[in-house]
């Protein structure tokens, strides 16, 4: 509603960030022009180091949780992926509370460990898109401005053009996904269009994924995929011989799964919001 | 039996090899003292190129085929691993005749996903160890070798330490047998010691395939799990800070499966030979 606060909590389940992110994003923030008045909280587990992650697995399910459970949140905001969601993503989900199912939540990259995981439970409002992190690329305030439009107003002009009232969506790193198949995180995507990107993964990767993910049973139930960016890819030898788009054709051939374009997403200052399900009302 | 011919023939399901593996393969077999004569095959196929692969799936295929359902063979040695036995398995399979079932099929790594598909089809004799491109490894001639005492007479020093008639054993890379889980090609290794090794993963990425392992339910039936050697390990930014070791006893901790310590297998010269169900007579 107009003048009322939207309160945004932010926390990393993977990866830490450094300050500069953090202030970064609210001076945008502060910048806005809205009806609302805007107040993003990044919880101190988003500075924490623990070898690989932001804080322990404890330090990191703890952290969600605050924010999760604490009804003066509208949205929880993942920080950044990296690597670690995966690790404390059912401890935490087991212990949210009711008013958890009411907010917004937003990522990409290894925060669809926990965007999976909370949809399997019926969690209503979950979009995969751009994080804080995104701020530190070239051009990163419109990725950070587009996720602020789509947590403050479900901005239309925010979301992935071929997002309708029609069809639900998902989407989700291809490495992710495929990690997550087969276990208790794994959410029914049946009549869905399934959207996937990926990053720095060998072609060869990329092709061992997609034979996974397209074999699996309940993969094959989706209304079909749509392919987003595949950046950073290593040089193979010899050349895979074969790109990301016909490796996914010809894994939508084998598999039978409708293969039906690109999707605006990746791991780039461009990528899109795709909510969960059905689009969702502000 | 002594006096008789043992025929191996060599397909390539994966990446392909050059003459020399062959040549040198030979001259190692034609130097061994046995009591029966050696005759290796290299199906022409092995060396043949397609993009990333030892030729495109049909081919892949239908060398597999040619040895496996030539009842003139004894064993189907696979040549190298790298990457494609996945792209070709299920189609392969589907096409064998009764006869492929008496003979012993001996690979690793990308090889995996045949020797899944063939272990959920109830092939009785299967084995995880050396193939003919590890000749090209320093030393890589103690790995043939032990290759050829197990094609040629079971040798029971060929087989990792732990292997006994007591329990049946599998043993996997530990990508390959993530991107098999959900799969057709997913065997049932309910009450198996299960070996997983690796190779050039980064660490997070060896956690995040544990993660997946051990969370399928039926990977959560197996009587436990050894640790081979995970070997080039990329440099992780920041440092892990956890072994492959604590990393197993982590996933095998929060996933009630027995961690029943290290393997003899990986992608060097010592990686010993571990048979799928219990040891195998000559």
């Amino acid at each position: 509603m107009p003048g009322e606060t939207i309160k945004i909590g932010v926390v990393a389940p993977g990866s830490r960030i450094d300050r500069i992110v953090a202030e970064r994003v609210e001076e945008i923030a502060a910048g806005l022009v809205s009806e609302r008045a805007i107040e993003i909280h990044f919880h101190p587990q988003c500075f924490l180091a623990s070898g690989h992650f932001a804080g322990d697995d404890a330090a990191r399910a703890a952290a969600f949780l605050d924010i999760a459970n604490d009804e003066s949140f509208d949205a929880l905001w993942f920080a950044r992926g990296g690597y670690g969601a995966c690790r404390m993503a059912e401890t935490a989900i087991a212990q949210l509370a009711a008013v958890a199912r009411t907010k917004l939540y937003l990522g990409y990259s290894d925060a669809g460990s926990l965007l999976a995981g909370l949809y399997k439970e019926g969690f209503p409002r979950l979009a995969h898109g751009p994080m804080p992190s995104d701020i530190l690329r070239a051009g990163g305030a419109a990725a950070v401005k587009r996720a602020l439009a789509y947590l403050i107003d479900r901005a239309p002009d925010a979301l992935e053009a071929s997002v309708s009232a029609d069809t639900p969506t998902a989407a989700f790193n291809i490495a992710v996904l495929s990690h997550l198949l087969g276990t208790p995180l794994q959410p029914d995507l049946t009549g869905h269009v399934l959207m996937l990107e990926e990053r720095a993964e060998y072609m060869y990767g990329i092709d061992r994924y997609l034979f996974h993910i397209t074999s699996n049973p309940g993969i094959r139930r989706v209304a079909g995929i749509r392919l987003g960016r595949c950046s950073e890819i290593p040089e193979n030898d010899p050349d895979f011989g074969q790109t990301e788009e016909e490796v996914t054709r010809h894994w939508c051939d084998v598999s039978g799964i409708p293969y039906l374009g690109r999707a605006d997403i990746g791991h780039d200052v461009d990528n899109k919001v795709v909510p969960f399900g059905r689009p969702q009302a502000a």
